[in-house]
């Protein structure tokens, strides 16, 4: 089955589009799971029981996972959010080229373990670097084309010669390679009408939104742009795995109160891109 | 100190330009090293054995550690070449935002367990995203600048209104990057009058050159133009450490004559980019 139409499905069963991103960093963890022996692992499993109804999709970044306890935390990870029935993009902004790429595809290969249902990949190495997460047609590869954070103009704000700007090369090139249908764009929330421009630009294909946060004012554009047919992610990640973290709920060994708050944040945020859907 | 400081001293020591690419592909690793507890830790420990004398640094590929035991296999890694003298640039090509970009940076952090001398960082995000990197200014950071691989030209060789191509416009950054002197550039060999085009427009910047085997014709080109006072890199990765790659030798018990094919093989290379140096 197609990745994006597992997502349909997941999102129509949870109505969200929210994606959570699970960035367990190390010095924000509550007290009440660093006794595990994976801390990470027993953090997720946490948030993923306080979320699961709301969510469509769990994102895990790479970075958070880089050592031999982190692997093992994020293969228990991938596993038990299958087991509620949530697919996981692997946000791992992956690039290679030839044997290397397709080392990196591995993480989407059930034969190897638990496998990510999509992936985020940068597209700077070009078609090849990234054929190898193209080819899995039942897999999502989200490409990396607009982000929001201020170095993002250095490179993708460039005006080519055709008159484009580069992030505009880049999204009608992960139009080309979509001929499996399952490539999905990472485009940042914090102009609303260049996501608009960027929905015009490729009208079927799925957004990725990062840093649209409870509270945040692009809500609205993000549902409105970032949705094709319906189908697309928002994402938040420390305002939701962190929303309870204020120093008593930190400390309290049960860790009730902090999960909580992170179930009641997701559960916010989805009301809030509800009303836009 | 700072890298390219330490990296001159080890070339001087070695004799030698070569970085030996670590890349053990589990499926092409000998017979010998398959009963170990981690098989990829004990395949590199007898590379280095066989090959440190010829080796100015080791660059493994994170694709192929990406699992508990291959992060474990990569820090045992890591220690072992330091052992021998031997500087490790992490080839991962890392860029991401935030504190997803300093989660990623302490790979380089000593604190964290062993640590990288360098890495390989993909430019896309621009500046902010490499910053955690380029603020260690004991660690080397090398940019990817322009890779010789078919979808290298999809983006890097895009022509911008300015007049210049997109990778002479990385190269650039790069430059302005390197306010503390620990930015080299990934640039490929497959194009000598390339290499030699960029090495004029940043005369002092280290290159790492990929993709020169002990027999390629590009030899000469990467030398001359790759280092910059003396210093830079050039790797050779399957060309080395699978040299003894033939039935009779990975099937053999001991592994001698496997790795000793790989030790001949760094010889080699090292002997022939050294004629040009």
């Amino acid at each position: 089955m197609h990745f994006f139409d597992r997502l349909a499905d997941r999102i129509a069963t949870a109505d969200s589009v929210v994606s959570v991103g699970l960035d367990p960093d190390p010095a924000r963890l509550p007290d009440s799971v660093l006794d595990a022996d994976l801390p990470r692992w027993q953090f997720n499993r946490r948030i993923i029981d306080a979320t699961h109804e709301h969510a469509a999709c769990y994102k895990p970044n790479a970075a958070f996972y880089e050592d031999p306890d982190g692997w093992r935390a994020l293969e228990e990870t991938i596993a038990y959010a299958h087991g509620k029935n949530v697919p996981v993009l692997l946000d791992a902004k992956r690039g290679d080229i030839g044997n290397t790429a397709r080392q990196y595809a591995q993480i989407l290969d059930e034969d190897e373990g638990p496998a990510a249902d999509a992936i985020t990949v940068n597209p700077f190495l070009g078609r090849d670097s990234l054929e190898p997460f193209l080819q899995r047609a039942d897999r999502g590869v989200f490409v990396l084309g607009r982000t929001s954070n201020p170095g993002g103009e250095d490179l993708q704000d460039l005006e080519l010669a055709s008159g484009e700007k580069l992030y505009e090369r880049v999204v009608h090139l992960a139009d080309l390679w979509n001929g499996n249908g399952n490539v999905g764009l990472v485009v940042g929330a914090t102009n609303p009408d260049e996501l608009e421009e960027i929905r015009e630009l490729v009208p079927d294909i799925p957004f990725l939104v990062p840093g649209v946060g409870a509270q945040g004012g692009d809500a609205e554009a993000a549902v409105e742009h970032g949705l094709a047919d319906g189908v697309g992610l928002v994402n938040s990640s420390r305002g939701i795995i962190f929303a309870g973290e204020d120093a008593a709920t930190r400390r309290d060994d049960s860790g009730d109160a902090f999960f909580k708050a992170a179930g009641q944040s997701a559960k916010q945020l989805k009301q809030r891109l509800n009303q836009f859907r």
